[in-house]
């Protein structure tokens, strides 16, 4: 079946380039919002890392969609590191159509449950939107070859160094979701574990690609301690005892949707990448 | 991408039939212990229902591999039928190898968290077991015509006479981990929705294919109403209640992962063929 999955990459690849209009977007990750107010982004997508077992032979192959599907229904948790004999994998996925449109069905199970509240009529319904992988991506920062994928251990200097370029594109399904709560009159709160710091810069990349009004941005303030669970579970307990109700809640985490007060219903998008607990 | 799916579709099919031994045991789901003791299966799987659209064409694709991705991570809830569009997927999925190294892939992380843990040597220290689709298999009767995996309206006589056979393979992955846990000094309590009436035939099921040693089997009183979710809540707190420490929880469904004393941790195996509430 190894050669059988090469070909498939293969597919896919070609498949995910073939509609590329911009060499500079090589993600396809950007709107049409986004085309008109953002850079496009300018780092070309390195080789993914040759296989390097002793002797030049394939490392032994875990089954990567099982490990996938671990990740995604919280069984594997505090892991470190995507496994190195996965990082080809999790790099088409991120990169190829598969990705696009698991976020795009998670947006459109989203939008059905929110067009099917009925509204108080207060203006206090949120939802509640984590940003890395969740509104933004950041798939043009992990497809360098310094980061591959999340197959070599997290740099916090380098992540900043990205963040502080404010150049993130959407993750178009969520943008899609984004603008459909507005309509409906339910108001996008966005909760990050992103530092106070970066606000301005993460102002603009979010206004640029498409996400122009939320009710509150709340990033991580210095007295903001604990662990994403908490840090997130002490905000939306905030937000609630100001009169807010949550209706729904999305993140790419499962910290983002485990806690108190988690909302009605909560939405995960994939994110095979990178865990935080 | 549509004729490649119908290649690797077949190609899957002709890997899953290839190593088989056995005429009786289409689904590959027996396991050594299993093939001494229990009857091998004798339905043939039946042909997948051709695709039904107007004039004979395909009906409009959804991505089944997002719809699984959205079922596994709970955004989809209280679905009621399979996509029609999806049967083919989940039949392929569930007759391959990929649902099995799912499972096992689910085994292999409970297995290590539970070779982790420091027993107190009380003998208080238990794991709950779903049993369909968990640590019975009912893809035989999933597989045939009449049930078309999930994609025609569940039928409780049916279900219930082939409940009443006895002769559920077991999920591989998982009654290794039941047999881990066993030398682990960790003790199984079984809970499942099935009802009492059933007792003595689930028994003799689950002895057959390997399980044979538990501290409980829960089954569903006539008093025992409402949702799963609350009945597996109810029966979990007793547990606790009289002493025992729930140090993992393994299920198909959510509702057998959510609640209350739901265990130090939790596991999800696949299950795209139905969802309980």
């Amino acid at each position: 079946m190894k050669n059988i999955s090469a070909v498939l990459f293969l597919l896919v690849a070609l498949a995910a380039t073939s509609h590329a209009t911009c060499f500079r977007n090589p993600l396809r990750l950007l709107t049409d919002d986004q085309s008109s107010h953002a850079e496009c982004i300018t780092s070309p997508i390195h080789l993914l890392r040759p296989k390097s077992g002793a002797g030049g032979h394939n490392v032994p192959q875990i089954n990567c969609l099982s490990w996938r599907l671990a990740v995604e229904t919280y069984n594997l948790r505090n892991w470190k590191l995507v496994p190195e004999s996965c990082e080809n994998y999790v790099g088409h996925y991120m990169l190829g159509k598969q990705y696009r449109e698991d976020c795009d069905a998670v947006a459109d199970i989203a939008i059905a449950y929110a067009k099917n509240l009925t509204l108080a009529g207060d203006g206090k319904e949120i939802w509640v939107f984590d940003i890395d992988e969740t509104s933004l991506s950041n798939a043009p920062y992990y497809a360098r070859s310094d980061v591959q994928f999340g197959a070599i251990p997290y740099n916090d200097t380098k992540f900043n160094a990205w963040v502080a370029e404010g150049v993130a594109p959407a993750v178009p399904g969520v943008l899609r979701l984004y603008k459909t709560l507005l309509s409906l009159g339910i108001k996008p709160v966005f909760i990050s574990g992103t530092k106070e710091v970066y606000r301005e810069v993460r102002i603009s990349n979010l206004k640029n690609v498409g996400y122009r009004n939320w009710e509150k941005l709340i990033l991580k303030g210095e007295n903001d301690t604990g662990s994403a669970v908490v840090y997130k579970s002490n905000k939306r307990t905030e937000l609630v005892e100001a009169g807010y109700r949550i209706v729904g809640n999305i993140g790419d985490q499962w910290s983002d949707l485990l806690g108190t007060n988690v909302g009605d219903r909560t939405f995960k998008v994939p994110d095979p990448m990178y865990f935080i607990g």
